[in-house]
């Protein structure tokens, strides 16, 4: 049976003051069989959990952050959903205690392809066991229980964090009092099966990919680059790159057309967001993560039927929200877990924004998606 | 200035016996500034020339595939549009002259990268010079020289070919009689060229390329076979895999989960489409198509103006066909190319379809195309 150990704090924790360590129970069993021994999972909070230990907002990820969402006293730099938490903000850190976990299997801080093994001192590498979204959600779960917060008043995820939003309300559903799934899916799709898989081949096309036994720091530097572009051109809309960039082009480069340089600005805005993504992201940890998206199917939980595994987490209220021009996770795979949430009786508020910023709407098009998330976290209920 | 040069006709030829070659007059200046020696444009027909020579009908193609549309009695192979031309098809060739050119930079037939330069007795490769739209469309015209064709009744083309037709009727106005885009642009949109600026970046990025420089059959055929399959995703639609593929898994990899292994049979169905194309397109061939698509712009024509252009070609009989699940041409460039002929004074038939094939619709869903184009070329005039 594959294993990994963590190390807790991993190196470099010294520099984000804000990101705490939830130490697992051993041994952390894995859903497709494998076992992390030694598990951690790094998460940042804010606000106040109350007495009655009912206000606790648990917040799942997409593929790239880390659980650094907001700025707090102790780190000032702004998080990847910095106007959405906080005092008086949609998700009011006056009322509700939010926990913002990074993914097991992301580079972050939880356990990971990167987290060294402390009998060898090397990273565990290629040898991570199998990670899967039921995985993300149950990290998540245990490292609630090391705070002693036994049940949430809402799970909230977008995109791969939409996917283990419904991971987590199927595996544990006595503990939710409600959920909010953003530009998420209750299984990935063919065509979003297709990009992923391709982004996952370009990386171990690499020759530095070297099976993924690459040293840390020196891993398939290209393969990230070229799948971050792909990931960047699916992330938004034909529509938005209309109108951001038309056919502008990169006036230094003007005079290159002789040969296959990049000349229009939609180019360098690629490479501006795919050395980004290379600069900080950890191989192994991408295709593991990647390749979890394309495996998770919720209706694994209903015996192959989704009615059959919504019905398990009947009667939460519910935010469903998406996005029309998302290619990646289609509005009609939002409308899908709205209908199956309505049917298993859950009151369900479903909106379908026409956002341009296609499945990045939720990081981008704060107009709309502020006024429906806080709306929906006015209408929570709490002791405190 | 760049020059290549290229024998005729190329190794090979003799197993393709109903493609012929167009020797054209030297030296044929390039768009950008290149020049070909030995020109040469590999051509099929099919059906004859009236005593009017009023009854041509000159085929682009896409950026794929050979001159060799269809079938005929020198070589029964059928081809890529089989049902669309022929005795009682759709361009009717009882009535209709059909010539459809190789492009000019594509690998099979034509002056193109995979030419050999006899005084080196080298492929031209990375020494090609720039290709345009514009000169695939010069190509065409100048092959139609070669047989005493001076005017067409009309110039069609699907996709590549729909921008090569513009192109065509801008640059030689008074010898169209009508003109037919599929799926085609005035334009490449930012979206399209960052797709088609990452597949040159896989291309470019495989060692094998070695910056164009690699000997004939012995190129990037790893950068190929990715930059193939993200086309693949592209030329289709979501809601087509939905339906083909859903989640089926391929069997035989049922074990491999393990490692990072394509396990669903829409991955098996993009490697396959990628191994059929590594094997017969050359890769600085890919380059130079994919490169002249993002630079064409018809307003360059027009002094910065679309309308301008357009007024070029004014009162033209046309027929312009797009699909809604488009992704690579969107459904609104088609409209846009419409509305322009419109406001040039052209009579025009526009078709949006609902086929879920997306941009390869004009190959997949003949039921929507067919009587499309059959009605529209029974209402064209000749004197035959």
């Amino acid at each position: 049976m594959a294993m990994a150990l963590a190390r807790t704090p991993p190196v470099g924790a010294h520099e984000l003051p804000a990101r705490r360590y939830a130490r697992l129970a051993e041994p952390f069993r894995l859903y497709r069989g494998g076992v992390i021994e030694q598990p951690v999972v790094a998460y940042e909070c804010w606000g106040r959990l109350n007495d009655a230990r009912d206000n606790t907002v648990l917040l799942f990820t997409g593929l790239s952050p880390s659980a650094h969402a907001a700025s707090s006293a102790a780190d000032p730099k702004p998080g990847w959903w910095e106007s959405m938490i906080g005092d008086g903000r949609p998700i009011d850190t006056r009322r509700f205690h939010v926990v913002c976990v990074n993914s097991l299997g992301s580079p972050f801080g939880s356990s990971s392809p990167v987290s060294i093994d402390p009998r060898t001192q090397r990273s565990c590498g290629i040898s991570f066991p199998e990670l899967a979204v039921e995985d993300i959600a149950a990290a998540g779960h245990a490292a609630l229980a090391t705070l002693g917060i036994e049940r949430v008043a809402a799970v909230v995820g977008p995109s791969l964090g939409g996917m283990t939003v419904l991971a987590y309300c199927v595996q544990f559903p006595e503990t939710v009092g409600s959920l909010v799934t953003i530009s998420g899916a209750a299984h990935a799709n063919p065509f979003a099966i297709a990009l992923r898989s391709l982004q996952r081949e370009m990386v171990r096309s690499d020759p530095a990919w070297r099976g993924g036994n690459y040293e840390p720091g020196r891993g398939p530097r290209l393969g990230l680059r070229l799948a971050r572009k792909l990931g960047t051109i699916t992330y938004r809309s034909a529509a938005e790159w209309e109108q951001r960039f038309g056919r502008q082009r990169v006036p230094a480069t003007a005079g290159l057309s002789g040969d296959f340089r990049p000349q229009f600005e939609v180019e360098a805005y690629l490479e501006h967001q795919a050395l980004r993504f290379a600069d900080t992201f950890d191989a192994n940890c991408y295709l593991q993560l990647s390749r979890a998206m394309d495996q998770f199917d919720l209706s694994d939980h209903g015996g192959g039927s989704l009615a059959g595994a919504f019905a398990k987490f009947a009667r939460r209220p519910a935010l469903v929200l998406g996005v029309e021009t998302d290619m990646l996770f289609p509005i009609d795979q939002q409308r899908e877990i709205a209908d199956h949430l309505r049917a298993a009786g859950s009151p369900v508020e479903f909106h379908a924004f026409p956002s341009l910023q296609g499945h990045d709407a939720f990081l981008a098009d704060l107009a709309r998606f502020e006024p429906a998330i806080g709306g929906f976290f006015a209408g929570i209920r709490t002791a405190g």
